[in-house]
This record gives C-alpha cells, sequence and structure tokens, in this order.
C-alpha cells in the first residue's frame, strides 16, 4: 500500500528516501483508524503510543487533539456567531494552474491532496469565495494550529507594547526574574518577538534528540514515561536552556521563545494565554465555536503550538489582521500594530537563515513578512498549517493540512506559489 | 489547619477519626492552588500525581477536569441560548430551616457549606430563584457531573427502548457477543439499566483496591502509570469481570453497568455518548455551553461518571425532565418514559442494600425514584452531584459539590431532608 509519493506529486525538497501513502489514500475514514466499538488494535491512535503525530496517524490526531491530551478551553462566550457571507467561486479556483518551485504547472485543486490539505477557506473582501474539508476535519471540529499560534501571541505581544503595557527595549528578567541567567537573561523583548534570540536548542521535527522534542514532553504534547528526566513543567523547561551566540543579529526560529513571551504576557495581564485569547479575540470576533489549547502538567497552555480552532475562526483572526484590527466598527488591535508587522523587519536578518523557499521574507512579531506583490504576512505551523493574509489582494486563506514532513520544506514548494497566484486572480 | 468537621458541621455518619478543612477554609482561591507562574510545587494538582480526586485538592479539580485530563467534547451547537427567566427569592431560601437527619436544626445557606456545595441552581416553576457559586466554580465553567452522568445514560437508554430501538427483554450478548462468558452474558438489557446486575465487582471510593479504581483507571480518570495490569480500554476491563449471584433480584449500584448501557446504545446509534448527547440532548436544549467527557485511551466516553457541564445546563436536563419531556413545544423524550421513571421500582429491591438514608426509595433506568411526598426523582454523583426533580412541587434543584467523602454518606444527611423542605416551601 506505500506508494512513493514522487508517482503522484513530488513536492520539492521531500526527503527521496521517504515513501508515503498519498492523500485520498491516506484519508483516515478509509484507513479507518479510530473507527469501532472499540477500534481494532491495529487501528488505535493513543496518546501514550507516541505515534499520534507519526503519518498517517496525524491525518486524524490534528483534528482530535482534545481526545489525547489535556487542554483547556478558549471560550468563546455567548455574544452571536458572525456570519461570513458567501460567494462562490470555486469553479475559478479549482481551476487556476501555477507553476510549483520544481517548475510542474500544477492545478490549485490538485495542489490540495499534494499537500495532504484537511481544510481551507478563502475569505475575498470579507466573503468566503472558497471552502473545502478532506479526511477527518468538519467545520466545526477544532484542529492543530501547531506554530500559527505564534502569530496570536506575536499580535497580542505587539498591542501590550504600543499600549505601553509591555516595553520592547526591556530585558526579560525584568519581567520575569526567574529567567535571569537562561539563554533570555540578556535578551529584549523585541529580540524575543522576532525571534532574534541565540539559545542552545535545536528545532528539527524529524530527530527524537532535537530540543524541540524535549521541549514537547515538557508542555504535554508528547508522552513523558519512557523518556529521560523531563522537567515538571514547561517553565521549568525554559530554565534549563542557555546562551548561544548573540542576540539580535540574525533571525533563528526558535518556538521556545514564543513561550518566553506568553510568560511576560502572563505576568503583566494576570491571565494566561488561552484566558487572554477568550478575553480579546475568541469573545470579540464572534467566533463559530470554542477553541482550546494544549497544556502541560501544572495548566499552562502551549503558546508555541498548541492551540487548535476551527477552520473558520482561524479566518475570522486573519480577517481581523487583513482589515487593520478593526472588526465591524471596533478597532480591537490598532491599525499601527498591524502596519507594523507587514512592514517587517530587515530580510537580511531572515536570509541568514539560508531558506531558499521563502526568498526575500522577513520575520516580525511571529509573522513571516513576504515582502511580496500582495504583501503577504503568513502564520506557519508544522505539517502544513497556514493563515495567509494579502491586504492588497483583500484575501485570507487559512488552511489546516497534514503532510507528513512536518517541516515546511515538505509543501512550501507547492503554498508559496499556490497563494500568490490565487492572491494575483483575485486581485483582479 | 486541619480542623474536625465536627467542630463546625458534623454530618451523620461521617467517619469519625477523619477531619478535613471546613468549606470556607477549603476554597481552592484561598488556600492558592494553582495560582501563580507557575503555581509554587506545594500547589499544583496533576493527574500523574493521582491526588487531585483527593482532598482539598478535588475542590479545584473537579471544575478542571479537561485541563487534567483528554475530553471529547459535547457541543452545543449554533441554536440560540434557551434563556431562564429569574425569580429572585434567595432571602426566603436562605434562612429556610430543616432538621438534618442527625436531629441538628440547620438553615438551607449553612447546609451549603455543611455540603461543601460548588455551585447550586433552583429553578421553581421554570425559573431560577435561587443560584450561588462558591470555590473554584464559575457559571461558565463546567464541573465533573460523576454518577449524575447515568441518569443522562439511563433516560436516553429507556427512550431507545420506548422506541422500539432496544428491546429491554434482550440479554446483552444479542447486541454485543463480546460480551458473553462476562458478568452481563445473561442478563437483560432491563437489569442492566435497573442495576439488578450480579457482579463481582466492588464500589468503594475510599478504598485503592475497590473495583472502582480499576475502572477509573481502564478509562482515563486515573493515572495508569504506577499500578498492576491496567487493561488497554475501557471495553478490554468490562470483559474482564464476572458474574457474581443472580440478576433481577436487587438492586445494587455497580458504575460497569452505565459502561455497559451506553456500549449497546452507541451500537445502534452508530454514535458513541458524546456525539449522542450532543444530538439528543446538547444540541436541543439551547445549552449555554458545551459540555465535555474524560475518554479512555481509545476514546470512549465514561458514560458511568466522565461527563462535566455547567450547572445551569445540567438544571435544564432537570427540566427536561420536570416538563415530561416537552421543551417549548418539542417532545425530546416521550412523556411515558418520563412517567415510567416516576413510577419507579419495587423499594423491596432497594431495601436490600441496607440504605437507612435513602429509605423507601427505589431505583430507575438509573435515576433514584424518593417516591416521597413531592414525587422527587435524582440522579446522585460522588463527592456530592446532584440532580433533584420533584414534580409535585413544580422544582428542580443542581448542585455540584467537591464534598471530602467520595459517598453520599457524606452528604445525604444533610441534603435529604434539605431538598425536601425546600420543595415543601416552594410547592406553597
Amino acid at each position: 500500500m506505500i506508494r512513493d509519493v514522487s508517482s503522484g506529486i513530488n513536492p520539492l525538497g521531500l526527503p527521496d528516501s521517504q515513501t508515503y501513502l498519498n492523500a485520498v489514500e491516506s484519508d483516515p475514514r478509509l484507513l479507518g483508524w479510530m473507527q469501532g466499538l472499540p477500534p481494532q488494535p491495529d487501528k488505535r491512535i493513543t496518546f501514550e503510543s507516541d505515534q499520534f503525530l507519526d503519518f498517517p496517524q496525524i491525518r486524524w490526531a490534528l483534528s482530535h487533539m482534545r481526545e489525547l491530551a489535556p487542554t483547556v478551553n478558549v471560550r468563546r462566550g455567548s455574544a452571536p456567531i458572525s456570519q461570513i457571507e458567501r460567494d462562490d467561486r470555486s469553479h475559478d479556483i479549482d481551476g487556476l494552474t501555477f507553476d510549483a518551485l520544481d517548475g510542474r504547472t500544477m492545478r490549485f485543486e490538485d495542489a490540495l491532496y499534494a499537500t495532504y490539505t484537511d481544510g481551507i477557506v478563502v475569505v475575498h473582501r470579507g466573503r468566503i469565495v472558497y471552502e473545502r474539508y478532506f479526511g477527518a476535519l468538519e467545520p466545526h471540529l477544532p484542529h492543530a494550529l501547531h506554530s500559527v499560534t505564534k502569530v496570536y501571541v506575536g499580535t497580542l505581544a505587539a498591542d501590550l507594547v504600543s499600549k505601553g503595557i509591555l516595553d520592547e527595549t526591556k530585558e526579560v528578567p525584568h519581567y520575569i526574574p526567574e529567567l535571569r541567567g537562561t539563554a533570555w537573561g540578556d535578551a529584549t523583548l523585541r529580540q524575543v518577538m522576532d525571534m532574534q534570540i541565540g539559545v542552545d536548542y535545536t528545532e528539527d521535527y524529524e530527530n527524537p534528540q532535537s530540543g524541540v522534542r524535549a521541549y514537547m514532553r515538557a508542555c504535554g504534547m508528547r508522552p513523558r514515561s519512557g523518556n529521560s528526566y523531563v522537567p515538571d513543567t514547561l517553565f521549568d523547561y525554559l530554565r534549563t536552556l542557555r546562551k548561544e551566540g548573540e542576540h539580535g543579529v540574525a533571525y533563528a526560529y526558535k518556538t521556545v521563545s514564543s513561550e518566553v513571551m506568553a510568560w511576560v504576557m502572563a505576568k503583566v495581564t494576570g491571565l494566561n494565554l488561552a484566558e487572554y485569547l477568550h478575553d480579546r479575540i475568541w469573545s470579540r470576533l464572534g467566533c463559530e465555536e470554542d477553541g482550546y489549547m494544549l497544556v502541560d502538567p501544572v495548566g499552562t497552555p502551549m503558546a508555541g503550538g498548541g492551540l487548535s480552532a476551527t477552520l473558520r475562526d482561524m479566518a475570522r483572526f486573519g480577517e481581523l489582521i487583513r482589515r487593520e484590527g478593526d472588526w465591524h466598527g471596533n478597532q480591537l488591535i490598532p491599525a499601527s500594530v498591524i502596519d507594523e508587522v507587514r512592514r517587517g523587519d530587515d530580510p537580511e536578518k531572515f536570509a541568514k537563515t539560508g531558506s531558499d523557499l521563502l526568498r526575500g521574507y522577513s520575520y516580525r512579531a511571529m509573522w513571516y513578512v513576504s515582502h511580496n506583490e500582495i504583501g503577504a504576512v503568513e502564520g506557519k505551523g508544522m505539517n502544513g498549517q497556514r493563515l495567509y493574509i494579502a491586504p492588497d489582494a483583500e484575501m485570507v486563506v487559512a488552511r489546516f493540512a497534514s503532510h507528513p514532513v512536518g517541516s515546511s520544506i515538505g509543501n512550501d514548494p507547492i503554498t508559496v506559489p499556490q497563494l500568490l497566484a490565487l492572491g494575483r486572480m483575485l486581485r483582479e
């Protein structure tokens, strides 16, 4: 049953030796994962097995995180749902063709399968023009955002800076004395928000020895049992990390800095991230469903990638950004905060990562800033999660996926040109 | 700090040797449980410590079950909230006096503290006449119902019987062949629904060797680690239980029979209990918040006691029963199903348990039937959870509590006369 993905569509950069079922073959309904009373042993997806984030189990798991691990609610509250009008353009969009970075010409719809899309919604000029669900995802089911969580953190952090509640020039220990002597001991909040921290920590999703795996165990996203020393709490883990190199010199993606930022925010707001998301976003955007966040053993929400939300609720947040913080007449976030994100940072600092896939990008307040012709800013998460806001095309794309490859190398060769082509089409 | 509860109010039947902080002293906000970033080690409540259901940790934990263990959503959907009108009678009710079973005269309000109440709402003639929250509970927070979960199961099971989808005279293996040779191998559905099953399983919450503890481990309510053999799934655990004595002779409270009933229901409906509660109850009653259920390692909702809901949403279900299944013109459950519950069963079968506290009661479709002067039927759960419906007083009482004693021996000596006195007052 295992097929070489290259027999179908082979995104540039996928490890040659690795083969995967394609998106249709790996549909969890087709495979029978977690069906039956109880599911047969070879169709079970359990947290303790530590295989729920493996492929193809991940195709079910990302729509069912709360059934696998403890979570805290991100409550929508009792406000009416903000309905999004519709203007269906599926036919045009499905047939749109574009050139993937490996040179092949692809149809938009085929690209959804090639990137193992679980769901996608496209909002143009405030109306839903395209919406599809695949595999285990349903419109009312929250799906893991993974690191798209970070753009919520970065935006709310920048908002606190704009209000003067946080001082971006202050060093982290000003707010969290417990982080003296750690990697963040002499880092400014601005450096943390922009991921310009020199820290001895690696972010390699495929390597079980990587720092990100230890981080995931500490914050409850992977089982603690069967592993060597795991700190009692996420905060205890952060305190083990030491400085390596300099701060402020170059962008370097380190999820742990998002946790530091959320810790700072919780200190000054008195609310943990789940409560703050309720207060600032969920209760104000007319979200359709509650979201939720994975928590560490003492209830700390996982700010680096623990949020799950419905596809349309993620799109609502994207629309808030596209509208420069205005939500039907209420300025929820100052336009200046979002303008600053859109201006981005020095692409030279970003280029030092050596990414060929994101040429010309910069990174600001936990957003990827494309500096492309449609002004796109992006939230990106493992396995293909994406929130793509292109103000100059009046477009927001929210996409969930369960790509076998964690790193965006698995789908950027398709997704980057795909979404740019969509923006070009829609702005006309 | 540990005080003898008898220095305040000593409910009849509490173990003499045991002493507890009283309700005010054990308020989790006062004690600082789970406060701080992160909480101090001696103020942490974690799942793995297996102390979260101990007192006083339980005073926080029962309002935060999802942050401790995996859960599945019981979705309210997008229907409008059914608002319940108010007609405040707090002053009258707080001052109501009654005689506890140990002979002392108590005020209604004092009884709330004596039973470690987390929240109580009284609905009379369809209006909220009394509503209070204590400790960690808030109106929007779901709280563990523990075994009040069973009245949802029993009511929906009786409804399936009334529709002819289940045949109460059939034996369990007719629906679940996997249970041949177990305690339920020759038990009828009616015997299961009415807890008249002879099974080698003990239900002693204070005894770590009791069957109920093994059950809790199997279904994810207590940690599996550090224990001897724990079956992989809840269903595997049920299959280990053997018959002891006869069926149909006497009532005997065995939580595992609720799980068997829910397994049967899932077989015929194709929906697990969380999905079925959404479909039949939550989506139709205009509930305010989603509920949720604890799940076993393969996602099976814990039907014997895994439901959490807000206080008012539990009261809505009580109102549905009081109104004989009619919800604002929609007959959600046939009146005949509820009439049958109210008629109850033979009190002689119930009396064989030797309960002095519930004299004259019977048990039907997982409801306690009081046969008292206000026609009360009750759902009861560990640590003082209670849903009390008194049709002849047009009254519903929903109460959450975190009493140090799991068994109802801890609060029945107060609660039984308290609620009867309230019903007498309100019917006038």
